[in-house]
């Protein structure tokens, strides 16, 4: 069974927290503690603990260790997932950057462009390809999960290519919505939309 | 009465397909067609569009080009707002660079470092400055939203000097959440945990 999506967030968050706090030195942590540092209730921190099979707080509060592997067991592949990012101008170059290294169990393996001044060339250490290899690579590195940071107007097209060649989770950051099976994870993120959300809810402060 | 954050990020996304379709010489959609492009449903739509008080759908649909001004009136603000991004590297140019242009009522006007290579450069055709002038630019150039693009260690100092300055909405896309208080709106995109969490709705389906 599932953990509900607001969860598995928070958990993923709690992890990153979790590992910030032991490279500190900080082996334990509170409820109340973390509930704090992610601006939400003691309550919901405890709840998702539970809901994750995780209840043991003793005196000193939570084993932070303990509770990062119980939380990788839960959100991470036991073999780590292979990830390719679709379009490399700032945005992929950024979402690349970013991501390398930082999680064990997810790996950007390769990249795609068309721009024959990034293809067949390592950027961001990974290397980039070109789009018209990518049903033959999702199948050869493994590929499971790719992030779309094309332009708009490529966004269909790489998505169908994407679904015929078996991906199962897309992480669609361009401003166009796509349409996947019910069988291909789908996540969006809409950055002019983000934008126009705050601006909507400051623009009465603001005088004309 | 301010409307809910899920209906100003669908009214947000029908304008820019409202846009799109003007650009190709279709002037009147209907709500499923508006709905089919979107993944919902017509009812949502609709819903949507009597909540900010357009229901007028003649036999060719809704007139493209009136619902665009009713949606602008409606979530921009009349003289537009000033925006300013902390942190140019990658992500922060990609930000600058998707926006630039693409709304014209929202303005990244400025642009923050401390890296001596970018500060009183232009990138991405914005004025990057040195982020201790922040609170004077904050001032002098009338900025009201500042999207946080920094590394993650800088987060936090970032944020309450943008509150301190008066800052009215923050858009964060670091992996560090912020506490701001109530008068201030924050959004939080966070590209690790969105990715984390595609890992783990796809992870039954890929073999050990």
């Amino acid at each position: 069974m599932k953990l509900p999506e607001k969860t598995v967030e928070r958990l993923s968050v709690y992890r990153r927290t979790l590992l910030e706090c032991l490279t500190k030195g900080k082996t334990h942590i509170y409820s109340h503690e973390l509930a704090r540092l992610h601006n939400i209730t003691a309550v919901q921190v405890r709840r998702d603990l539970m809901l994750i099979g995780y209840s043991s707080m003793k005196k000193k509060g939570y084993d932070a260790h303990e509770l990062v592997d119980v939380i990788g067991k839960l959100i991470d592949h036991k073999n780590g997932l292979n990830v390719a990012v679709i379009g490399m101008g700032n945005l992929g170059r950024a979402v690349t950057t970013y991501f390398t290294g930082k999680r064990p169990k997810l790996n950007i393996v390769a990249t795609f462009d068309v721009d024959p001044n990034k293809t067949n060339r390592v950027i961001s250490s990974v290397n980039c390809y070109h789009i018209k290899d990518i049903k033959d690579l999702i199948k050869t590195k493994k590929i499971s999960i790719a992030i779309i940071t094309s332009p708009p107007e490529t966004t269909a097209i790489i998505a169908e290519t994407l679904v015929a060649a078996g991906i199962k989770g897309i992480l669609n950051f361009t401003t166009t919505p796509i349409n996947v099976p019910e069988s291909v994870f789908l996540e969006e993120f809409d950055m002019i939309t983000s934008i126009e959300k705050v601006a909507y809810f400051v623009k009465d402060q603001v005088k004309s």
